[in-house]
Parts: C-alpha cells; sequence; structure tokens
C-alpha cells in the first residue's frame, strides 16, 4: 500500500548532489501527500535559487515515480528561511573565542572580481574608522591570495593563545587576522579545495580573540564560491559592501556578486567604484583608462548608495607595497567614510 | 597478537580529512612493518606538502598506539607520484566528447591573483595562433567570474549535441566554451562549492566536442584553491603562463600560484606582465601608475622566461568591454605570440 513513510524511505535514497546527504536527513522534504495513485512532495532547497533545483526535482521524481501504484507525482519547491538553514548547518559558527567577542557590526567587502580593490577598499574604511575612534577589526577572508598583511605591513606568525589566536595590531589599532601570518612562509601556497576553505574562514572567525568592536570587515576573495558562500551562510554579515571598476567586465561580474548577495538576503549597504580615472601628474587631466563609469548601473541594481569613487594614483600602488597604506590621503576618503557610517551605524560608540 | 592485518584495519578507521575516505582505500597506506611492538607505517600524501599532513599523521599514530601490545611508532610520509594519484583519482579525465578530440598542447594561464588580465593574455594569444593558422580553442575555467565571453562579444545558449556541447566559433575562428554559455541569463550567479566547480570544469573539458586542436588555453580564476586544482590534476596540461603586474602585492600573490604549478609537477612556460606602464596619450610620457616591475623575480622564481610585458591601453579596455578583442593592435603581441610558440611547440602544424 501506497503511504507517506514509503515516500519518504525512498527520499532517504536521494542526495543532495552537491552536500552527498539525503534529503530527509537535511531536512529538505517538508511535506507528503498521498491520495491514491497521486504524489505530491514538497521541497526546501537549502539556498534560494539553488543551481541544482532541476536535478533535484528529477531526483526527487525518479524516487517516488519507481514506487508500485505511482500513477502520478508533483515536485513543489520552495526554500529554507535563513532560520531553518542556521540550525540544520549551524551558523553564526561558534568558536573557542566566541565568549570573549562582542562585535557590534559585520561587513563584508566584496565585488565577486578580482584586483579591482577590495583590499584596499577593506583598509582604507578600517583606517579611516580606526582613526575615529572605533574599534576596527579585518578578517582576511581571501585564504589563497591573501592582499591585507602587505597592505598594513604585517607579519606573523600569529601565536595560538589559551583561549583563541591573537590578531595582529596595525600602527593605527586595526586589529588583524589573515591566513598568511599562520603560513611557514608568506610565499607558501594554500593548496586547498572548498571545505578547507570554508574551515579556515570560520576559524578565523571564532577562534580569533577580537575581543569589543564596533566593526569587522571581511575582505573576500574573489567569485561567489566557497569563501563568500561560507561567510554569509556562518558569519553574522550585517551588510556588503560591493567595489566595482569602470569596465564593463568588472560590472557584469559584479552584478553576480550582488544577485548572490541577494539571493542569500544579505544587504548591500553600498557600491565603491575603484579606478575611476587617472590624473597624470604633469597635466592635471583626467584619463578615463578603464572606461567609462558604470557605477550608477551597478547601484542601481544592488539598491545601495554610491559610497565612494576612487581615481588610480600612483601613491596607493606605493604606498600599498611599502605597508603604508594606512599614510594614504586620497582626498576621497572622508566622504567615504561618513557614508559609510551613515549607511552601517554602530549603535553603541566606544570612547575614542 | 600485533600484526600487519590489525595495523591495516586501524588504519581503515583513518579519513583522510580532506577527501573524506580512509586511508586504506585511498591506496595510501604503503608499507607497515611490526616488530614486535614496534611499529613502522609509511603513508603515501596525495599531495606533496599537503597542508593536513600534520593531521594525517597525528591521526595514523593515534589509531595505531591505541592497538594493544603497541609501544613505538613510527610514521614516514611521503607522496604519490602523478601516475599513482592519476590511478586513483582518475586523470585525465574522459567525458563523453573524449574519442572525438585531439589537442596537441593544453596550456593554462594562471596568477593566482584576480584582476591582472589573465583573460586578456589568454584572448590574445588565442588570438595570435588563430591569424597564423593554428587550431585554438579556450576553455574559460572561472566558472563564478567569466571574463572570455565579454571579451569576444560571444553570448549563449550552447545546446547539447548528440555527441556533447559545440564550442561556439570566434570571428578568427578561436573555439570558446564558457560557464557563462550555459546560464539562463549572463548576469546569473553560480553560487556552488568547490566540488562543482571542479566537475563544471571536468565538463567543460570532456563533454565539449573540441575536435582537432593545435592549442587549448585555459583561463583559469584567482586563487589556489579547486579551480587550479581540478585543472592541474585532471586535465593533461602540458604548461602554465603565469600573469603578473608590477605590483609587489601581486607579486607575492602570483609566486604562490608558481609553488602550486611546481608543486604539482606542472611546468610553467613563460611569465607574462601586465599593465606594466602607462603612455600619456597626450605627451607619450610613460607612467609606472602600478609600481617598478617586479616581473624579473617572478620569472626567476618560475625559472621561466619572460615572454611579454603589455602596457596600460586605454584601447584594451575599450575593446575588451566591446567584444573586439580580436581587433586588438598592441605593438607587443607578434613579439608575445613568437616567444609563446617557442615555449610551446606543436609537433606537428595543421594547414592554415
Amino acid at each position: 500500500m501506497l503511504n507517506k513513510d514509503k515516500i519518504l524511505e525512498a527520499l532517504a535514497q536521494v542526495n543532495d548532489p552537491e552536500l552527498h546527504r539525503s534529503l530527509t536527513d537535511l531536512k529538505m522534504v517538508r511535506d507528503v501527500q498521498v491520495h491514491g495513485g497521486k504524489v505530491e512532495v514538497t521541497i526546501a532547497l537549502t539556498v534560494p535559487n539553488c543551481p541544482l533545483k532541476g536535478q533535484i526535482e528529477a531526483d526527487v521524481r525518479a524516487a517516488i515515480t519507481a514506487l508500485p501504484d505511482v500513477k502520478q507525482v508533483a515536485v513543489k519547491l520552495i526554500s529554507m528561511t535563513d532560520e531553518e538553514r542556521k540550525a540544520i548547518f549551524g551558523a553564526p559558527k561558534e568558536g573557542a573565542a566566541t565568549p570573549y567577542n562582542h562585535i557590534q557590526r559585520v561587513v563584508a567587502v566584496m565585488s565577486g572580481k578580482g584586483g579591482v580593490g577590495k583590499s584596499l577598499v577593506t583598509g582604507l574604511l578600517a583606517t579611516a574608522l580606526a582613526r575615529e575612534g572605533y574599534r576596527v577589526g579585518v578578517l582576511d577572508a581571501d585564504i589563497t591570495g591573501p592582499s591585507i598583511p602587505m597592505l598594513f605591513g604585517l607579519h606573523g606568525p600569529v601565536e595560538p593563545g589559551p583561549v583563541g589566536m591573537r590578531p595582529l595590531q596595525s600602527r593605527t589599532g586595526v586589529k588583524v587576522i589573515s591566513m598568511n601570518f599562520l603560513l611557514e612562509s608568506e610565499d607558501r601556497p594554500v593548496i586547498w579545495r572548498g571545505p578547507l576553505i570554508g574551515r579556515a574562514i570560520t576559524q578565523l572567525w571564532g577562534d580569533v580573540v577580537w575581543g569589543d568592536l564596533d566593526y569587522l570587515l571581511v575582505d573576500l576573495p574573489p567569485g561567489t564560491s566557497d569563501a563568500s558562500l561560507t561567510t554569509m551562510q556562518s558569519l553574522p554579515v550585517n551588510g556588503i559592501v560591493m567595489v566595482t571598476t569602470p569596465q564593463s567586465l568588472a560590472s557584469m561580474i559584479v552584478r553576480k556578486a550582488v544577485y548572490m548577495a541577494q539571493a542569500l538576503n544579505t544587504p548591500i549597504v553600498g557600491v565603491v567604484e575603484n579606478m575611476a580615472y587617472f590624473v597624470c601628474p604633469d597635466t592635471g587631466k583626467q584619463y578615463f583608462i578603464f572606461g567609462p563609469s558604470h557605477v550608477d548601473e551597478v547601484a542601481l541594481t544592488a539598491a545601495a548608495p554610491l559610497l565612494a569613487r576612487l581615481p588610480i594614483d600612483p601613491q596607493v600602488a606605493a604606498l600599498c607595497d611599502a605597508g603604508e597604506i594606512e599614510s594614504m590621503t586620497l582626498a576621497e576618503i572622508p566622504a567615504l567614510l561618513k557614508a559609510f557610517i551613515q549607511a552601517v551605524p554602530v549603535t553603541t560608540r566606544h570612547p575614542a
């Protein structure tokens, strides 16, 4: 006799194609209705618009159709809520140091595209916030291509303490942690597949003694894969600053990142355009080396304000390479800082 | 009585921390010697300098120490050869279209760092080779941030044929495949974790009807994680072109990619420096916007020749954004082409 239990048994044999665990185990099976030979099931996808939803639906349909007496199968797909996802996958990740950390706002700096200046924006914002008296941390989530240590001129090793790792402190008082502080040599590659990348990020979050922070800025690597997914799913991210450059190419890829943030319900709090133009030091003329701006379109897609447009300035590369990002004096920084604080206010303010 | 079988049984319970399969299943246990209470085992790591070797060694030691009568444990770590790794993990990956494909040389374009111009170099090389009469394909292995389609002005969809997907053809005759050709919309993000990224790359390799090619160029994303690992482990890569920019920051991260290639025994055939300088169109003066060159150090670390130094030219961004990379006329292209062909010669040449 066809009944709900038979259907659940069949679905226990169907694995999520990415997570390699059964749909019942992942609590994805939400409703099963059996009326004679007609079966209706509701499946909750772990991620909205899961790219594998077609395959999941087909697998579910095939497993049920294979049962005796089944005449018709209807599969309804819904998405898990944030809370359900967190209940199953466990987030925000707790670490050894979590009880010691009180962090008011976690803001990820993202772009999808590489080389647009995510780390520069992270570093400039962190420095400007620290100068204003905010307590600031930077979590370098670019495990395989970390830029943050060089920008701040910081070098490991970070030693494990009794509770967790202590971040290094920059000249302006920013607390910084990066995978590069944990490597024997800074040149050493981290040849890891995704699961280890995700685990490293959750450890840099939960096993680090951040203490009391007003802002923790998370510098994401390019792409919309493991690092971004883990950060948005396992860290309590309050918002995202999206960084782009004038190239259409960059805009196209940044839009992917925007849609990812929207799919994961993480608000975008602002957009920064980097490498907007080059001012020739001899003539003062502006050259739009990377083409005309597309930042207004990006901001429109992101439904977020434009926080700043930063020029190409030889000072930037020179100071970044010298570990002196904290000495940078771009004219755009005060407005960037003001717009950022407005976009992500903290409720209480530590005395400077 | 303590014997070899007891040790193997114990090691069958120890999983590789990344692959989640037992060491015996992965054929990592190579030798077991038991002399009284003294045990010596040899474990072959899947990757040289596996970042998890400390954990593997500790797990092996713990599993053996837990057996009765064990008094002393010695663990020797060696690495699998390329052949052994391929025998276990199966590489190069075969796909539905593999029997129809004859590809003489597979060259990956890599940098570790994002936004340095990997796709630009891939596109310029592919176009120049096609103009010379070589049969050329481009596999865009940047699944989450593909640049290749826009550079060539190509749009999907690619439809599946009876044998496999047919790549799109560019104006100069380059066969191109990209994840973006398989998406409903080009803006759509690919929110996938690493294992799916790897699987996508092996499918773009093995399920695509490339036919006869002299060169297949693989445009890698930033980082030293899944995409680079899968490409080097599962595709028959003959060599790597490493792309860098003048920033020290880029050099540091590119060196990580160099060390990764060396760890995986993939030869680096040449180095390209992009964004070397900007020529002011009004004065003709060169500006080293991204700082002084470090390409000689990178080439030295890579033990590979410098193939070209490309300037920052507003033409580049404009033509790339317009899908006209094949119309680019940089003065450096002929020398780049010549150096590349010299570094990676093909044995037979298709008549132009």
